[in-house]
């Protein structure tokens, strides 16, 4: 079942320890099947070096277990939500790399301070405000991925153009196309708030770069007009 | 005599270089058979690429050595005073994590300053505070321990809640279940008090996560009602 | 067509992940030959692994892809008004590497504070301005170079005595009398904008190192009377 | 001629890029036949993935080279009279490791803020003062070995208790009874210097570890009632 799409999430997830991006087992990555209604994940808790294709787990769009003996990550409802609500991504990874935890710590976006950062995220990547502890009780994982989506709603933010956010004292969750272009960005959130660190070590008043600068690199990556690359 | 921990010392300290907690031999992991009342550790000053588990030695909870031709850790007393003071640990590790040393140089605890730390450490990282010059003098590494120990009874705190801390001028301690799991614990305490840094630079002022966050990661990772990872 | 020079800016190409310059693609090395007006780069957007001594792409200074059938790097205009302008230059590269970024985005010169920046660059590293809306309009890659260029002429800089700069909200040229020179450059850089931050975090008013130090160390390495190495 | 000792050197130089000490050639390392009076060190200029036992240099005490077709490191001045006037050391290393360098940038000691530091370094790392421009044409690298050996005679400290020092505007310098010893107390000056960055990032105001701790530490491996170790 769906034997493909669970190599591609098992690669991706092993590319997690691969970039650096996490420490024992914490972070997952999840992809999705659009015409099947079903997303394939990691199972909670277990090592990346034991970790195989088989092993993912398949659940629906309703959080049910469709095939698969392991727990599927505690992180599952907050992927479920994010699938559910934006229809044009297809893969999903929660990471603690560090320096983005950092600035979730702090509870600030990361400010778009240049072109690394323009050339995937247009704008700030947003720091999702804290769950009340009503939303905490009534469902954490599930309201994890509520509270994202009212963030890019509620600031007009498209979700293919801001690819990823910070959780307020919790850390980061990217997407994409597919699980590698998540774990891609998931990579590019982490350098670029590595970076913004920096940045903020030289000059604790420093300005985002400008407008036009964040137009530019975006669009020469993305939309109908870019030229990087070989045109794939 | 104790083969099967000693074997399992060996490897918990085999760890401390792979997790890039040590430089040189700054560190030692020991583990306890709770039934003999004997507990094992690495011996003093041996470099980690020549030691063996038949090197590791085996000391009684009055501190005398009782197998073994090498001198334990200077650090073997701390352990010893933690062993008999905390009940339910059956492992522990010290070692000089630059990050974790970072703060306890500062003399500050570790702020529970989000869900990375909240899923292992029920609260801030205490930091205890400096021996005097008497204590020093009575017994420098026993003292280490008894502070320890005062430190958590005086703020009411629970050994398996928090399973480690950092003392002041020094570094960090913590334990676990087993060897395997305090050297797990270290490794957390080292990437939390990297992240707590991070945090720091982005808000001088950062606040510590809400309490009902830390409840619910904790909680979420131990206790009755836990449900991460696969019920193992 | 060539050959040799491909296969140094192939070798290049290939020291920028070895020497952690770059993540993912960010990065690109040329090499011009003289002689023949044409210099050599890499392909736009092509992972390093995947990289081959013939993917290299030929260039006239007019712009004019000559010869190889993927696109040049993005920054090939870049790289071409530095050939033209700088005609001492042999080879240039571009990275996004993560210390040179920070003072890029924090819109700061790299202060020359000892003698590890005065072994390589005499006087700071000058951060050149941000474009205006219309020069990205005219050109982005080409207004890069022009802007570079006014910097140094503006500042009555050498570029063989400062074999490189940072573009305010992007990140650090460097360039050498061939490709690898160029590369050690940039890796220079790296490591000088890495200490510089150290320096600021120590004291955030650290002064620049006396000139008659940076005099000693610059013409030690440099010039008629250098004696450091082997005289090659 | 001192086959052993060349062997021990080069041994000592090559533990530089092991230990992640040097980028590129920014190293060296020499050791002492104090009954000969000749001392061997490294070449000038030369990659250390080139490096042969036999390419090590001879030199006497005056500074003349005695055996070798390489040309010495250029900071042999230094080393040879660090020989000359600190009649207990064996073993000299430099390097460029690059939170020792943010410290010497920023013209501050490094204090002893805990044990880490104080098992080693029995109080601060001293920062040399910047020679002034009569000392450069002198003799820039004898009068650097000068400024160290007045700064230890004149602030009344033991090289042998404080193994290194660094030098304002450059970077440190370090030394032991042997090359290997020497090397090691130069991978912990830098360890000390990047734990000092990061207590200083948590607490601006930190101030260094009590007195006592540093007896304490530095005495119980250290002297005749040191305990640390297998007695060796």
């Amino acid at each position: 079942m769906l034997k493909t799409l669970k190599e591609q999430v098992y690669e991706a997830n092993m590319q997690l320890p691969a970039l650096h991006l996490v420490t024992f087992t914490w972070g997952n990555v999840s992809g999705i099947d659009r015409q099947k209604g079903l997303f394939v994940i990691k199972p909670s808790g277990v090592a990346y070096e034991e970790l195989r294709p088989e092993d993912m787990v398949v659940v629906d769009l309703d959080g049910n277990r469709v095939e698969g003996k392991l727990n599927p990550s505690t992180d599952m409802q907050t992927h479920r939500i994010l699938y559910r609500e934006f229809p044009e991504i297809g893969g999903v990874v929660h990471t603690h790399s560090a320096h983005a935890v950092g600035w979730a710590q702090a509870g600030r976006d990361i400010p778009a301070y240049g072109t690394t950062h323009a050339d995937y995220f247009y704008g700030p990547v947003p720091c999702c405000r804290s769950l009340t502890p009503e939303e905490i009780d009534a469902g954490y994982e599930v309201n994890t991925g509520v509270v994202i989506v009212d963030t890019f709603r509620g600031r007009g933010l498209n979700p293919v153009h801001v690819p990823g956010c910070i959780c307020r004292s919790h850390g980061p969750f990217a997407w994409g196309k597919d699980p590698a272009q998540a774990v891609y960005h998931a990579a590019v959130l982490e350098e670029v708030a590595r970076m913004a660190l920096y940045t903020l070590t030289v000059d604790p008043d420093a300005a985002p770069a400008p407008q036009h600068y964040l137009d530019k690199h975006f669009l020469r990556k993305h939309g109908p007009n870019a030229y990087y690359g070989q045109g794939k």
